[in-house]
This record gives structure tokens, sequence and C-alpha cells, in this order.
């Protein structure tokens, strides 16, 4: 089955589509890539995006916004295809994650109830009725509403794609955070561990944009990292933060890892090449200790932007001697597409009438369907 | 099949739901009464919700509001069960309207772009989990995408209701606006007729609140126009209004017959009985012009709180004497559950694969499948 996999960031970069083959293999799924593309959002579309997110604003633009970005989306999933030159008609599937605007996973006392909520745009009857595509979205309500914390939803993802019989794996994805799926040989759903490791590239694309005064974003292929020295006594104490000690399921975020920390970085007056390449000995001293902590794992599957910092990769592989280190792309799976290729695998799971969340990720009391369907006939 | 449909207008009174069992009858539908209960909405969720319709709001409020709506909808199917001893596991299948807080059918210049857009909450996913009942929501926006107006969806539902081999009918609502659905004996989809007539119980409702100073809100059994004079100078001036004489489609709304003009009929200085007296006058002659311009119809089915209002039901018989006039208490429908129970024949509608939508009253190009699927296995 030919299915689309539509995603937006947070970072508001823009809208990837994915196009896949999707057939089930054992208790897996087995994906073929068609396409792959990255619309970047207009810039009025971005920046009225921004000033919604979690902000002030008058209920018509939330209303006008996720008509626009239904239109936005099918255009993109239609441009897709015809850079790919892949017919439109010969997709018949599409799932959506739309724009997070709001995410708010810990209840709170709201009108007299405990109320946990998460708010996605993008109109899926306008991606349906514009493309013709049967369209699966909103696939995080129904996991807060099991109790979950409706994220993260792809660990499930990577336990259909890399489940093996024999062989331990962990799927690795290095984003601006850094989180794991840990799956031992032969798992059950229910023996999925995933967990968000520390910070990924955050730290570091922070740093690399203070220290090239805003001309790039990011340390490409690490080569700042590579000529840095790591000050030994700053790396042991970011290693001696307690969230690295605690116990899975956790997650973290900006709140802990963001301007505030960097800037506590560079107070410290030490050479910003220096700062880059104790931070990402963090990253990667930290993700070799989560991995290293999990018995019988020995592949390590890769994906996220980190996958293109060469100097990380193989510090990483340095820290795990035993462990294959590889990226999705060793399984046919482009790693920048592999997040809006899970949504495509979700909608296939939802379909075919299987629950999309791992409760042992996302806290849920059980495993529920995710996802609101929007049918064409 | 048993059928729960939930409906909150935007008077915000509170949550309907009525339980109806459902089976198909020819092309059309047959239901037969279960239930009925009107759940008020508690007074911090109703005046929130008036803050956040078509005005400034934050986009947390939004989010936790639409989370909080579900739990409230699934809190009154519980309570309308409960009360009414049904079981709950004995029905299977729920349609939520949602509560709408924006609604712009005429599209705007918007970011560079043509948006119309709809906005309804309630989460759906909240309610298929609390309650098990597979779940269809969000039943405007798909309309909207094909080039409708996303309004009115209840012209469908007479249709499936009303429609005779024989009988030409008219599906008459007074609400606060009164509308009809003129149903030709042996009609095709295609050729049902639908529009708003202009006011209904708008305009009295406004003028009794007025006289009463406020411990009013309706006319009881229409007791005060009855003991008022028609003014027919006053009358005659009110039927001119050009909106009367247009052809179908055309729909109006309080920016037409809402405060202003209230206010304009109390600045003539008329007594107020003589004013109330006059304008539900005004409502039963539009009405009953309305439907004596369309041929072959013969019978007359009404609903909408301008039932309970015997002096205009009184009138609307002496206009039109070769007509015969009930309400949907004779085809077993309670009329104040009406709206409740199409949008549980919309949802029946939608699992059986079948458009939910009347282009000849929408506007949209073509039929479409309405709502959105939240299955629970």
């Amino acid at each position: 089955m030919r299915v689309a996999g539509i995603m937006s960031g947070t970072s508001l970069d823009g809208i990837d589509v994915a196009i896949v083959d999707i057939s089930r293999k054992h208790a897996g799924v087995r994906v073929k890539p068609v396409a792959f593309h990255t619309t970047p959002y207009p810039k009025l579309v971005r920046e009225a995006l921004l000033a919604i997110s979690n902000s002030m604003t008058h209920t018509a633009t939330i209303a006008r916004l996720n008509f626009l970005l239904g239109e936005l989306y099918a255009a993109a999933i239609r441009d897709t295809c015809r850079r790919s030159r892949v017919p439109l008609d010969s997709v018949v599937l599409a799932g959506m994650h739309g724009q997070t605007i709001f995410h708010e996973a810990e209840p709170i006392e709201y009108l007299g109830h405990r109320v946990a909520s998460t708010f996605q745009i993008g109109e899926a009857a306008i991606v349906a009725e514009r493309t013709g595509l049967w369209t699966i979205s909103n696939f995080r309500e129904r996991d807060m509403a099991a109790g979950g914390k409706g994220a993260p939803l792809v660990p499930a993802v990577d336990y259909l794609l890399f489940r093996h019989r024999r062989v331990g794996r962990v799927a690795l994805n290095i984003g601006g955070i850094a989180n794991i799926t840990v799956i031992p040989a032969g798992a059950d759903r229910e023996e999925v561990i995933a967990f968000d490791i520390g910070p990924g590239n955050m730290i570091i694309d922070a740093l690399v944009y203070h220290h090239t005064h805003g001309k790039q974003t990011f340390d490409r292929d690490g080569r700042v990292a590579r000529h840095g020295k790591v000050n030994r006594r700053l790396l042991d104490s970011m290693l001696s933060d307690p969230y690295f000690a605690l116990d899975p399921p956790k997650a973290c975020g900006r709140e802990q890892f963001g301007r505030e920390f960097v800037a506590g970085l560079i107070a410290t007056g030490l050479p910003l090449a220096d700062l880059i390449a104790t931070s990402t000995e963090l990253t990667a001293r930290s993700i070799a200790g989560a991995i290293a902590r999990h018995r019988g794992i020995s592949e390590v599957i890769a994906s996220g932007g980190g996958v293109h910092n060469r100097h990380m990769m193989r510090r990483l592989r340095d820290l795990l001697p035993d462990h294959e280190i590889g990226t999705t792309a060793d399984h046919g799976i482009d790693p920048d597409a592999k997040e809006a290729i899970a949504f495509a695998i979700l909608a296939y799971e939802f379909i075919q009438r299987r629950p999309g969340n791992l409760p042992s990720a996302t806290g849920a009391r059980h495993a529920v369907l995710l996802g609101k369907d929007s049918p064409v006939s």
C-alpha cells in the first residue's frame, strides 16, 4: 500500500512529505521509500504559526490557519508526487501529523477539572478533498485521552520497523533532544523502552549560532567540535546533571537545555570551540552511557540531524566499540525522512485497526487506536 | 442500530443528548427515540466559551476547552443513559456536533490565500475513550472543503426522515431564525430546497425580554402576542424587507434581525405587546408566504422552540388552510430533540459511507462524506 506521511515539526522549517510503499512483515512492517521532499512554509505562514503557538491570538486566526495549512499540506503532497514522478492516484492513504500549536502533557486544574491537552492544526478534510487521499490525522489526542502524554509516538514505529528476532537494537534519534527506543531481541511491544536521553544537537546548534554570529545554525560535519578541546571539568559537571541518572520513562526539552543553559555555558568564558567540543562530547557520552546500560543490544540505528555530524558519530563509535553503529539509511530509510515515514506507518496501522501507541513510552493506561479518519468514499 | 446524537447550539444553553434506534427505510431512515436529556453547561464553562467565541484568547484556552468539552460530552451521554435506564453498551455510535466557536462561510483573503473556515471544539477522542462509543465528529469541515458553506446540514436529514413518495412536505424549524426544507413528493436529493425564511423567535424573544425586564426570555404559549394588536403599517414595512423576496439559497442571522433591528422597533414607541404581536405575525406571514410559494406541498412538519408558541401555530394554520400543519412529534420525534437526533443520523450515514451534505442547501460543488471517525477498535 502506497502511503504519504506528512510531518511539520516545532522548528517550523516546513512540510516534510514522505511517500512509501508499506507491507506487513511478521509482526512489523516493511517500507520501501518512493519519494521525499520538504516544502518550506511561506514566510507569512511561519510567522503566523509562531505568533499563535502558546500565546494570545484571535480564535479566527486559529480557524483560518487550520484550513490554510490543510491547503498547504495538500499542495505539498501534490508537489512531492510531481517532482518524483509518482502518480498521485497511486497513493491511497495519508498520515498527517499537523502542526503542534500547544501541548500540555501534565494535567492542570482548569475550570474545576484536571485537564491535559494537545492541539495540532492542519485540516484533514481539506487534504482529503484536494488530494483524494484517505487521510488520517490527530494522532496524539487519543493517547492523552487514555492518560498518556501524547508523546513520544515514534518508538511504536521503531518497534514495527526494527524489531529483530535474534538481534537487540536501539533506534537512536539525534534531533534537538536525543532519544532512544530500546528493542531487545524478539521483544514484545511491552518490553520496548523509550525515553529522552538528554540534549542532542540543541546546545551545539545554539553555540554554533553564537560562534558564527548567526551565519551557521549547526556544526556541519562536526568541524568546530573536532578542532575544539573538550573541557573535562565542565563535561563532568554537565554529566552530573541528575536527569541523566533518572530511570525511564523520562522526557526533557527546551525548558531544561535551552536558552538559559546555553547562556550559562557562554558565561564560563571558555573558548566557544571548546564549549562546542565539550557539548558534542556530552551528547556522545550521554547517548553511549544510556545505550551501554541496556544488555543484549548490539546494533544502533541512528536518525535525525545528528547523523550528519561526523565527529559525533565517530565519538559514538569510539565509546561503543562493541556495538554496530549505523543509520536508518542502512535499512533503506533516509534519516531526514524518518519522522514523516513514521506518520505514514501510523496511518497504515490505524486503518488496520492496530493500536498506535506504546504505553511504556507514553504512559497511557492501555494501547489505543491513534488517529481520526477522514475517508474519501 | 442505537446511536447517540450530541448537539450544543450557539445559544450555549447546554448539551443535548438524544439516543435513537435508527434503521434504513427505502432511501431514507426510520428513527425510534430512546432517550433525550439536556445537560446545562457549568457556568464557568459557558463563560469561557462565550469569551473565546469569535474573540481574542490564548491558544492554551482553546486546547484546554476542547479536551474539557470532550469530558463534559462524555459525561452528558453517560448521564442521559443513566436517567433513562438505557445501558450505555447498548449504544454503539455517537454523532457529535461540538461547540462552534468560529464560522466564516464566505472566503476571505488571508496570507495570500482565499480561506473560508469553521471551528467546532469538543474532543471526540475523549468521548470515544470515556464512553467506548464509536464517535463521529467535525461534520462541517468537509462540506466547506468542497466549496459549501458548512451549513445548513439538517435539510439532508429532513430528506431522510420525511421524504414521501406521494406527499409533498415541508420541514419547518422555528428557532431564532426560521428555516424550511422543501421536499416535493418523490423528490430526489437534488430536488430538495432549503433556506432561511427570516426571523423565527429571535425578535419576539428579544422584545419579551425587554417587556418583562429580563424576567422572561420567550413568549410562553404566545400569550403576549395574543393580547397585543398587530400594527398593520409596521407589519407591511417589515414584510417589504428585500430579503423575503430573494430567491433561495439564502441565509440570514443575528446581523440582520438582531439587537439593532429590535432597538429600531422599540424606538417606534408602540406598546411592547403590539410589537410582539406584530413580530409574531411577521414570522407567521413570512413562513406561510415561503411555504405557499412551493406547489404540491400539503404537509408542514414543524420543530424548534416556535412550536411551543400556540398563538403562532394557530396563525400558521389560519394562513395555510389547505396545508396539514403538525410537528415532528407526529412522526415520533420530540421537536426539541430534533437537532441532536439529526447528528445521530448524520453519524449513521457516515459509517454507511453515504454523503451527508445536500449541495443544493450548502452550496457545495458535490456531495461528500461528512465527519471524522474516532473508532474504538
